[in-house]
């Protein structure tokens, strides 16, 4: 219920829940607006009034303030990729080659020790890094995934989910169906929850046979959804896929009707300039996860090149097992200076590029723009206060370039999602940290005493 | 003066300052040496027992205790090359092309701004920002070096530091016999300073005449001090030098006797394998600054061939305009992954590999092996110790590649340079953080105000 008060120059004023004001206001909208001395009304899950701290005073009055001065005020981060769950096995085994990695490693542990209560305790664990680092929305493919959503849901954060399907036995799925089946029960269970989204998850094409992807398919068209898949990781993906299909991977997806604006593709590094063309056209997605691809050695996504065709690019951080780490601070850092020396040229992929990458056009990607990514009236608050008082953020000549180059997760002081504070002065206020760390060290004691000694 | 008490089992017990105890020690000396529940013991200004918790309380006494339970203690990083005054400048001119970016911004506001004053302040806040991210030695070129020490002396850094030698005139120096003058007054200046080191520093091989070049070395062996440069930065540097001395730049230098185990070059982009065999073979040493030479897009330095030679590296985050922090921790992942991407090997470059490179092998890079980059009985007690009960910090499989793939600089807890506290909980006690940013802020200011509308 909006209440109208009087204030002392006699015009109507709105009662809203909270106001943040003094701090500088990014608001990443269109035209990059940019507020000094800027105020946020907050009324339940949404921003209602933005403009400078006099204006937003003289319209609302809120029933609690946040002072900002000497803060960035801006939207929350979108990490566009990733699979919370495996904190648990966060540098478990490093510095290896991807395939054994994989096979010889991750793939054994996951089958001896993945069940509900690791996907639970590793997402929270997940949700309680992203929120301190100033992640407000996520996108996350494993297991099990309701206990992610759960987990998403008791941290009070903003995520898009889904099973991710195999044509193998997944620690949750005997079978392809089985997949499936618990992928509509998600939809059942969480459509129209103000936090939690679902999407389609078929894990890739090298994992999943042309006939899962296409039930994959039919579901999200039935029920209107997004769906995404890893594609083309790094040469070899797209050398194996050749032969598997006897044509080109994005050419064999165009023919096969997957095509559309509801299409996300994750990784993108083997992509040629044909196959970003094909993409643009049909309105897909993709999400660069820069970190992941360095770390595996997969190979640098021609990220320029997609921007330039008109693609619309979020960024992720990928899974705690392959980076190993859930900072979208490092991920922007790591973006703008891994094409620079990529194209041996510092003007591409400039600040201002990969802060709209880590927040509104994630948002984009995901399907959630109108939703969050930026600070604009009738968006909800998903909003990160920085405190830029710091030794290594002084002094401040421009707030893009600090915040990619020179911020880190750290300076994220105040987070608020759906118009919920979730954490105040580096405190998380809807998870135990001391009880979710003990828990995964618990389920990591476990994971070591398994291996071979 | 070392007083001996007797234990409770009645062996002779030796007092000390100060016991670390309870964390896990990683020691970085030649043999990795691990200790969990470990402890050091420090006097004065150095480490003078390791072991383990019971073995050093059954051997010391201390007259302060730290406890670091659930924490890594390690030697502090070093950072082999900065410009540390540069942090006036931090994100004034970001995504440019380097040679428009020196010529037509940062040489005409140096010109404008730089003084002594900009360069005690400047430096004194890359001391904070350094030890709050777990630096405790650092390299530095610049002008007003002797302010650089001062501010160094002052937050009770160790450093080697020496005035930028340059063709044209400098702030502090209208020839290059000035420069000259000014690094030998340095060096009567500081000379048998315990934490103040003095190196001979012209500039480059571009921006400095074979005559001063030849002038600083010749200082460089009257004291038996190391002499450092800027080399092949980029190809074009390359191609620029190849044509001034009519043959290749290391060949040049090897002919004029410049090539010795006090030898440091800096960046070392554009080596090729002719080069790496060359210098490794005369000992000289070589730093890696991967963020910068990201950043301005200059190329990869070919450090696993280098250390394949066996050339000591050690790592540096460059200057604070180009980088743009002074994090060891974001240069240590940065130089993992990068060159897993560069050779598309996710083996190269593993973590211990690059936390050596950011202590041991940076110190020995340095000259100062015998000083500090590990912990062991006789050397100085420069010591970092990392609170890792942080989320993103659990579950721990891997010490070192928590350090390089996760931990970040804000999970330094405590630092301790030359057996001095210099920071406990994350709180200066050297410097006042907010005179320093205020002093800083005001400079900052006066740069604004120059800049053309």
């Amino acid at each position: 219920m909006v209440e109208c008060l009087q204030t002392t120059h006699g015009a109507a004023m709105r009662e809203v829940d909270t106001i943040i004001a003094g701090g500088t206001i990014l608001t990443l909208d269109e035209r990059d607006t940019r507020i000094e001395d800027g105020a946020l009304a907050i009324e339940s899950d949404r921003i209602v009034g933005t403009g400078t701290s006099e204006e937003i005073k003289n319209q609302f009055a809120g029933r609690s303030l946040i002072d900002a001065k000497n803060c960035l005020v801006m939207p929350g981060l979108v990490n566009c990729h990733t699979h919370a769950a495996m904190t648990c096995f966060r540098g478990i085994a490093d510095d290896r080659e991807l395939m054994t990695w994989l096979h010889d490693i991750i793939f054994p542990l996951e089958a001896k020790h993945v069940d509900p209560e690791l996907a639970y305790w590793g997402s929270l664990l997940a949700c309680a890094e992203m929120i301190k680092s100033g992640t407000t929305t996520f996108c996350d493919m494993y297991v099990f995934e309701d206990e992610t959503a759960r987990a998403a849901k008791r941290a009070g954060m903003r995520c898009l989910l889904g099973e991710g399907l195999l044509d193998f036995p997944s620690p949750n799925a005997a079978t392809p169906a089985d997949g499936l089946g618990y992928t509509r029960k998600l939809i059942e269970t969480w459509t129209g929850d103000p936090l939690v989204n679902i999407i389609v998850h078929p894990h890739s094409l090298y994992a999943c046979s042309p006939s899962v992807f296409a039930e994959a398919k039919k579901i999200a068209d039935e029920y209107n959804l997004p769906y995404a898949l890893h594609l083309l990781e790094n040469q070899a993906e797209r050398l194996q896929l050749e032969q598997k299909f006897s044509k080109g991977v994005v050419a064999f997806l165009k023919e096969s009707g997957y095509l559309t604006e509801s299409f996300l593709a994750y990784h993108c590094v083997a992509l040629d300039n044909e196959d970003i063309s094909v993409l643009a056209d049909h309105g897909c997605k993709a999400i660069h996860t820069p970190e992941s691809n360095m770390k595996l050695g997969s190979g640098v996504a021609p990220v320029p090149a997609m921007l330039e065709a008109g693609m619309t690019v979020g960024l992720g951080t990928d899974g705690p097992a392959s980076n190993n780490n859930l900072d979208m601070f490092r991920e922007m850092d790591m973006t703008a200076k891994l094409h620079k020396v990529a194209g041996l040229d510092p003007t591409v992929m400039d600040a201002r590029t990969v802060i709209r990458m880590a927040t509104c056009e994630g948002a984009n990607a995901l399907g959630l723009g109108s939703v969050t990514g930026s600070l604009e009236p009738g968006k909800k608050a998903d909003i990160i206060i920085l405190n830029m008082r710091r030794p290594h953020l002084t002094p401040l000549y421009h707030d893009y370039s600090q915040l990619v180059y020179a911020a880190g997760s750290a300076d994220v002081d105040t987070v608020i999602i759906n118009g919920k504070l979730v954490m105040r002065n580096r405190t998380l206020l809807t998870i135990n940290e001391k009880e979710v760390m003990a828990k995964v060290r618990e389920i990591a004691g476990q994971i070591i005493r398994s291996l071979p000694a």
